[in-house]
């Protein structure tokens, strides 16, 4: 495809001249971008096209070099990249250096908030509103677009509720395609869904001889005839009873998919005063007939080949696994031998590869949408009752939960197991997927004990040895391949090390699956007539201090993890030491300095960290050479 | 009174053979005990006096050593403490090893959870329901009583979405008094206010014909007849459509002070099937006139001494000014400079002493309401628009807000100013309301600049320090009286500390407040011929390194900060000292060790934690000698 229309759109006004059915073309092309870049790499891809034509109709009613427009998540950002002046480097998306595959103030002025978070955006958009109506005062517009996978976020629910409060002009519109990452649940799910059997209609102009024909019988019994008036008016006014009941104009449903009638309802609400929702049903995967019919597989599907009946063939599959396959095996494992180990998940089934786990201990398996927070407090109410729970939430989304990690987990000393998925450097998603602040995090609680396997043969043990703990505990692990250290595994004891070998020179305690590295390194240095031991740190909290104290007297030490510096495991080993009153000239901690780390890849940007063997053999030797030099002295 | 009734109730049985007038004169018992406290000292009021009857009620209906009991937030939770046999004690109630003012285990089985921040109570009730399913499967019930105050939270939509879609057999009751601490704001406030005009009615017998006779007439035009037939629709429907649409069962209004009445409704619904919701219509500050005249100022108020005629009179009132007035001072005067800067808070305008900002500045003060989320994001859209937003939230409450804190503040490096209140040990109100970890969490994300004001000099130029950064920063202070060292005050620079004095035997690093502490502490040592310097930190990030470092090499170092060890002030200065390869064997760092702190005077929970005068003398006194024995050795 020579992508003709798309090259002209250096920015949205160049759409305003074209036709419908050049819009159409255009809405066929931006597909076609989206299916090279999926064919290409792993990336975003039914929910992005999904929205094509929404994305074109609000750059075409509204200006969004002055109003304000936040895709919820972001994920679903690509069209809005294309149309926005980016299609030339459209190629690079997702690659180090590249554009971003969420959006980015940095790479143009329509990218408002680097997001991945779900949830924010009516908050963020609300924001900017009360702040434009301060300062510009120029009655510029405020849109966010939110998927109904977001919609149940608390955040959404506190922001719609202030939104109302204040009175502000926002909309907001519903992205309905019945699905997260995986299928929607909870009431609101149900509710949903019953909007969407309903047939389409033009909010001002529907029939209400059907609920006429509906209304109760003069004779039946109050009670009886209640309920079923209730419920005939609650069909008729489906879709919008709760939003407006929450204070918002309700509009809609519209098709998502017709650009004519996107336009017609955005000009349409796009002067209504206050708060107004905006309910467009689109289809996940819409135009690519195998996105449709799998969105769960096409929301970041492996790369693929397209062959010429558009069937597609995959290309290369790994036959190695990862660390949340094997976490998922491990928890399978679990449940099927003690029926008080149970899982908790926030739309995190197919990512962490639960499915299995689902079909076969349906009654053992919680998901809660993307509600991190009530995830939490819902363990910890599990627990309370005898369960076993365990929380398989992404590092980095586990943040949300930071407050019920506190109130409803280590304040009540309840043992919860925290499995951190994706902790470390996530990859090509970026900075708000790197799960890099869980060692800080996790720690500061009371009670929480703060665990990271140094690799594939400690996962199930660990899991073990958590789901024994009478407190909780959180184990991490990164979004790779597994790795495995041949070696004889000590079996796990609270707060001990294990440590591989003792050097003379020298000692690296290794955080998690820095481990591997660690061993590389020291091999590489004992070539070099450098005795470097390799201590498997296993607990970020409690430290081990006796290896601390013994490493202390041995020679240098160096603290490495795939965590932020601050407050991490090394601040833990430096606390651990002054406890001890050891001198800690020697010590040096290697985590990820205090900046946000881009997307890339992971390997690379470990390396360019210094958080790998080369970089480990770099710093050893710069200690062991300020030794020579000061025995020189 | 001689509390005849109260005295016989040891546990919640012996209330069942009570005659309804002996129910009657129980509640007066119970809320002439509230009214003893009160007059004593601070404590929770209002609310107690507004649950009276509903916690006799429940008591009655429910056996809570099987069923589950949340009082949600758990400030209200006096009258079942009264009636769970700790009447005997309660007059230690908020004294240090005396009973908590909120729920607590360890007092009795009838408190399941430590509460304190509010909304999680249908969160960790939901999680009871489904592992007692799973454990017990006895039937035993869940109920959960939340505030309108709270009801806003995120976390109580994303549970009650859960507990929709899961079915679950859960009893949800609204209390509804129309105020959280503050008048309640936001669209579902409007909602229950509409809720509350509307007569009482039995769910099950409402007469229909009211609504019929509102149906739309023939011949009106299509679009008119459609608006009123909604309105009438929904006033008909007005309490319940919200929640019903959500997939809960709504019941009532019900009046919550007639026990009689609140039984037969407790008794109809314990059985219901699925989640239910019950909305009960309380007053705050129920049975004593002042409170109900003025429920904000009785939330919580000061001792006072009740006369005759049952008027209050003042007893003590201190002169001097609190951190909080103090901050409130600043905020008022940097607004009337500067039109860009506008206040955030969550349910804390009481608290923080906003309201004259808020009469005075009415278009640039927001309350979200118990949604800290959803202001700190708010807050994020708002300095995009190139406002200053200033959010004003406990120190505790801001737990809430870490991954808004994270993405949308600091990932953005947006301008927001965290005024961070009650920082460091709270009082009587235990361990969720300690302040005790923003030190740690706030230092994690890049672009964030930590700072803790030295005393009461520095809160002004901190936060006008805080108003010109264009990144975010932090600022904590203590919930206490405003302390000063006299002085002249440096003015403050990013990243530098304040030397008061440098010390040839050793140096105190003081974080925030403690300053006062480590003045007197010199002053002290020097009398015993110790010279040991004082520095005011201002910073915990980016921290002094120059100081550090002059420090280090000057003698003994020891930080103090009102804070957890685990990632506090001292973890940043022993991160410093690892960066510049400094010996750390004479540091100490003294903080609030890796436990949570009980209830008790401020005073004396920091005394007995070593964070006084006293504990730097101590330790100070410590280093030297061995000092001296080391050079003797």
């Amino acid at each position: 495809m020579s992508f003709e229309l798309l090259r002209q759109v250096r920015s949205p006004k160049d759409m305003r001249g074209m036709s419908d059915a050049d819009l159409k073309r255009l809405a066929d092309e931006i597909r076609e971008a989206l299916l090279t870049i999926v064919s290409d790499r792993a990336a975003h891809f039914s929910s992005n096209l999904g929205v094509v034509e929404l994305c074109i109709a609000l750059h075409l009613t509204f200006d969004f070099t002055k109003d304000r427009l936040i895709w919820d998540t972001g994920h679903q950002i690509y069209p809005h990249k294309l149309v926005t002046g980016r299609f030339d480097q459209f190629s690079t998306i997702r690659r180090r250096g590249g554009l971003m595959g969420y959006p980015n103030p940095v790479e143009s002025e329509y990218d408002l908030f680097v997001t991945g978070h779900a949830g924010s955006s009516v908050s963020t958009v609300l924001g900017m509103k009360a702040g434009d109506d301060l300062v510009f005062r120029d009655g510029r517009k405020s849109v966010a677009v939110i998927g109904d996978g977001a919609l149940p976020s608390g955040i959404v629910f506190e922001a719609m509720n202030n939104a109302a409060g204040l009175k502000k002009d926002l909309l907001v519109i519903l992205n309905d395609n019945k699905m997260g990452i995986c299928p929607r649940v909870g009431g609101l799910a149900s509710y949903l869904d019953k909007a969407r059997v309903a047939p389409f209609y033009n909010g001002l102009k529907r029939d209400v001889s059907w609920l006429l024909n509906k209304l109760p019988l003069v004779g039946e019994s109050t009670e009886k005839m209640l309920g079923s008036f209730k419920d005939a008016v609650k069909s008729f006014l489906h879709g919008g009873m709760l939003f407006e009941e929450m204070g918002f104009r309700y509009i809609g449903p519209v098709d998502g998919h017709d650009i004519r009638s996107l336009r017609q309802y955005l000009e349409m609400v796009k002067d209504v005063k206050g708060p107004v929702l905006l309910h467009v049903f689109t289809e996940k995967g819409h135009g690519f007939e195998p996105a449709c019919k799998d969105p769960v597989k096409f929301h970041t599907p492996s790369p693929f080949r397209r062959d010429a009946e558009n069937e597609i063939v995959p290309v290369k599959k790994s036959t190695e696994i990862s660390y949340t396959e094997l976490m998922s095996d491990a928890i399978h494992a679990c449940m099927g031998e003690d029926d008080r180990v149970c899982v908790l998940t926030a739309a995190m089934c197919a990512g962490n590869k639960l499915e299995r786990i689902r079909d076969e201990f349906p009654d053992r398996f919680f998901d809660t949408g993307i509600c991190e927070s009530h995830a939490v407090a819902f363990a910890g109410g599990m627990a309370k009752s005898g369960m076993k729970p365990i929380v398989d939430i992404y590092s980095t989304f586990l943040q949300r939960s930071f407050d019920q990690i506190f109130q409803e987990v280590a304040l009540q000393n309840l043992p919860v197991v925290f499995c951190m998925d994706r902790a470390g450097l996530c990859g090509p998603d970026g900075p708000t997927h790197h799960g890099v602040f869980d060692n800080s995090y996790m720690r500061i609680f009371p009670n929480m004990i703060v665990t990271a396997p140094g690799d594939e043969l400690e996962i199930r043990p660990m899991l073990e040895f958590a789901l024994q703990s009478t407190s909780p505990v959180s184990i991490r692990y990164p979004k790779t391949r597994t790795e495995r250290v041949e070696r004889e595994v000590q079996p796990i004891q609270l707060g001990k090390a294990e440590v591989l070998s003792w050097g003379t020179d020298g000692n690296i305690l290794a955080c998690g699956t820095m481990l591997a590295q660690a061993v590389s390194a020291a091999q590489q240095l004992r070539a070099e007539g450098l005795s470097v031991g390799v201590v498997n740190a296993r607990f970020v909290k409690p430290v081990d201090e006796a290896v601390v104290k013994k490493a202390a007297e041995a020679g240098f030490v160096i603290t490495i993890e795939e965590n932020a510096l601050m407050g991490g495991f090394g601040s833990a080993v430096l606390e651990a030491a002054a406890r001890m009153h050891l001198s800690t000239e020697r010590f040096r901690i290697l985590a990820i300095p205090d900046q946000f780390v881009e997307h890339g890849d992971r390997e690379e940007l470990l390396a360019e960290l210094g958080l790998d063997a080369a970089g480990l053999v770099r710093v050893s030797r710069e200690l062991s050479a300020t030794r020579v030099a000061s025995a020189n002295a």
